[in-house]
């Protein structure tokens, strides 16, 4: 039995954990979920770090809500950098799902973005575990999660 | 008996580390304090190991005030990135409870912030290690620290 | 047997990996290739590191096309970093293949341009494990992957 | 006994290591300085290492004068990137001594700064391993090193 | 025996390995040199990985001349950081010999800059290994590799 972390935080003005969980148990079954929750971005590294190490998570799904100021940035590539070495510590994929507060030009495109980019990431986490062959198939296909594809150059 | 770590710096401008441990004794019994201070912010990430393999506390908060100027922001972001490295040697949570100096309006709110700040952070230590499930009860809930919280979209 | 490994993302516009097989199985043979695709270019150090530790690869060429935008740049940035971190955990090369999307003038000059670096840099690769002596005689030679070389200062 | 590194670099504009050996030496005794220059400030990380590797120091203090170019800037956070991280390999502080090249507002001034700093930081070190409560004491009380403390909020 | 390492770019537009080797071969003998050649500067930190681990190397000259656009700085600071990683590996010295394309007024004055440069820290890299006192007599003297000594603050 796989099991999918998800690290999530208080600070994100979304429950994009919960639309990840609900995206994976769309998707089948065959894997147990262990939720773990952080108050910012710069707590999912070591949070990713428990998931692997004391609950056996196979692949872990971060998400994240960076602000719009500059300091968020900044801790975004903070949390970001930290989430790429917590990978190559356990070598296993950890799937960050970040949303600035500024991609969106409103409250209600925020959510809608968050969910979606939360629920399209939790669908590649779920390949990279139990189909990798489908990564394969999309290679430079321009795929995009949240707002519409890049899509292949012609 | 868990142990709460409270390492802070002579930089900063308010006594921080006492607000946390205020906060931390207002909150409940079950844990022992151990304080260790440092000359500035870039000091916290070994101050922090130090505590984590000599005093064998199960948590840090680190507290601290980047002043103003440029290169005060880049020794901000240093630390931090110090700070995640540590948290992923030792997995376990460091609070990273910085104020920047230029984040408040004058010195008063300066006080202020600092002071709240560190209080609103040593709950979420506390939580971390006592009831992790009151984290995840407020996942993507807009929760800040200091100023007042960003709050979940509607 | 060598192995050469492919890490390559659904992100990118242009079937970087295709170009870089072909090149490699224009050179020679005495080499096996084992593909592994991922979303974004920051799941890339990951990919080399399962293809060293789980595919045993000798080298790994990682190809993918960082957006145009401020935060692509960023991206591609914690990527390098994470790839020249995951060459020293394992002392392999990797060869790192990046194009950015706002590097070419159109989007036809973009695919050429993916195409004709990923071969480039796919003859570096091979030559890095079967012929280091040609690096060598080129040391100082003002070489360029993909627009044209730079040449030696006369 | 006590060992403490002194660290330094040919390319600083004034003997920095001088001024932290004096006011060392004339803080009491119970401790052996051993030192060690290289030719820049990106060859600090690796000086300390040896430092506590080879000749077992308990603390190093790191000096140097970052110049006032761009790219100078860049080198003194890629050495104080290293200095954080060789601090956390061996658990010991590493006392970052840097004065900017332009942080005075001419060479009288510069030097007067080099000299200050060096002496002011010596006393951290000297206090860090010999009277670590006596930094607990000035905890959030804005000192600063070389110009004048900036003072606890009142 | 010492073993230096040279570790240089077929990016680089000027052959520094050699000004390098051909400075170290004046300065006298009891050493042996290992050339490794690599496409750009990026990949240096792996390279000197293997020059230290594979070769035996007491310690490394890496070579390179960062080009002059803004994401050529960036590749220079990840290169930056990979080679002071590199040394706290190994816990020997790596010199980085870095010219920045735009250095110089033309490209007369180029290719001198990094022959020059080449070579000052070719006798940096001999003194480290054969002389560390050379460089103690000359800490604070405000040295510089290439162009003009900064000189010491009367």
């Amino acid at each position: 039995m796989k099991k999918i972390g998800i690290a999530d935080t208080t600070f994100a003005r979304y429950d994009m954990g919960k639309s990840a969980i609900e995206e994976l148990q769309n998707r089948g079954t065959g894997f147990k979920i262990i939720r773990y929750t952080v108050p910012g971005i710069k707590d999912l590294p070591v949070a990713c770090a428990k998931l692997f190490a004391e609950h056996e998570c196979d692949i872990v799904i971060a998400l994240g809500m960076p602000g719009s100021k500059m300091i968020d940035k900044t801790c975004a590539h903070e949390a970001s950098l930290g989430l790429i070495q917590v990978q190559l510590m356990f070598r296993k994929h950890v799937i960050e799902v970040f949303v600035h507060e500024d991609e969106a030009k409103d409250e209600k495109e925020l959510a809608w973005l968050m969910d979606r980019r939360a629920r399209e990431h939790a669908l590649n986490a779920y390949n990279l575990i139990f189909k990798p062959e489908e990564l394969v198939k999309n290679a430079g296909k321009g795929l995009r999660q949240g707002f519409k594809d890049g899509g292949p150059i012609k």
